[in-house]
């Protein structure tokens, strides 16, 4: 019944390490006109792709992550919420910036950013690559800023690493459906006692990252891990406004 | 060169009229499966997904989308940026809401949500069906929390109408790469003058929505469309407060 994409899809897991080569001019090629021809809101196309191949800016973009395989082997990319090319074309043609500081254009940004670092990535694996997806690129957004110089009206909001896997991961287990579609109207009549077993699946994974001990549970992760920020990441607030962005 | 995923991806085209039939059970099962292995931030898997099978209810979503396509032939699925589970698991646990409240957190939640939306498009595409991305339901998202009964803490992102599909479009013609993609910092030295024979090239496309007549330029569109809200878009800044989200 399967088709290979759907075999990708399924058995998607997140590679962290990578074998000590660089894409091909080629794949990188193939990588960006994916991104290019992906689905975008409205036509604007609000969605920039930046490939650091800069050594020094990917040293700096690593210790923002503060994630080892960042910037190491393979290569990275920065996928920009951007909303600064559409200022620019309504400038040149004599017009205010209308509704681009607007909080409903970020999100369609946000969107239009978020569908391509997917297809990127379904497109890199089905070529038989790997990848990890950056969100810690937010942990110094302002950082990112400088880094990337990035004009108003745009964010640096997720980063890719992509490279030949060099492991080969278990796949990590979710929450069953059932706690996640609804039929109709969303369903909140659900109890810790309800996730036992799925916190049984999860305590028996073993990450990769630490190879010798096994993973918390899943509600244990929700108790420990969202107590507070970690990083920068409660400016993000501030950043988005200083850059022009969600104003209103 | 090209292996099948790629070849989906390079030629997606949006679908917006589909054959008077539904998926079936299995077909949605499938995509609900690809929704849940999609990668999620931290693994706090941040997103619900709502089949909207009631025809009243999505004779209303039509009416807030106004696009008569939409929860008309094939299937509607609203995708919902989801905190409410995890902040209900730490409550059960007698913790405070931590940092679900903040924009940073929101933002995850919204990247889970557009990833899996990605992945079900890629998904069903494979499967011979067509897919049309639903912005419009953020026309009015305070509408739309009401009749799916969504809690605090989500937010209904994008809609999907997911069918076999009764029209074949054009590739619409997209900004040509170097204005996308920068190697190591963004790059802003374009004007008009550089997209004018891509205006051109977008001018000729016929889009069948409207098959009588050409599309206007790039440029065009973005003088024109950009200038105010429409519906209840600027509220939205309003309704993610209220549903307790981005409060820092």
């Amino acid at each position: 019944m399967e088709n290979s994409t759907l075999q990708l899809l399924l058995q998607r897991r997140t590679i962290r390490a990578f074998k000590a080569q660089t894409l091909t001019a080629e794949q990188v090629q193939t990588l960006m006109e994916v991104a290019q021809h992906t689905a975008t809101s409205n036509f604007w196309q609000q969605s920039s792709f930046i490939h650091v191949t800069d050594p020094q800016i990917r040293a700096q973009i690593r210790e923002i992550t503060a994630q080892n395989y960042v910037g190491a082997n393979g290569d990275l990319f920065i996928f920009v919420a951007d909303l600064y090319r559409n200022q620019q074309i309504r400038q040149e043609k004599g017009l205010d910036d209308g509704v681009l500081h607007n909080t409903d254009l970020f999100l369609q940004a946000v969107e239009d950013t978020v569908l391509a670092i997917q297809n990127v990535t379904t497109a890199a694996e089905s070529m038989g690559l790997g990848c990890v997806f950056l969100g810690s690129v937010q942990n110094d957004a302002q950082k990112m800023i400088e880094l990337l110089k990035l004009p108003q009206l745009t964010f640096p909001l997720l980063g890719l690493q992509v490279g030949i896997p060099n492991q080969e991961p278990q796949l990590k287990p979710r929450l069953p459906l059932q706690f996640r579609t609804f039929e109709n109207s969303y369903d909140y009549h659900y109890h810790l006692d309800d996730l036992k077993d799925y916190d049984q699946v999860v305590h028996t994974y073993y990450d990769l990252r630490d190879a010798n001990r096994r993973i918390d549970t899943f509600t244990h992760q929700i108790a420990t891990k969202l107590s507070q920020s970690t990083a920068k990441r409660d400016q993000i607030g501030k950043v988005l406004h200083q850059q022009g962005l969600c104003l209103k």
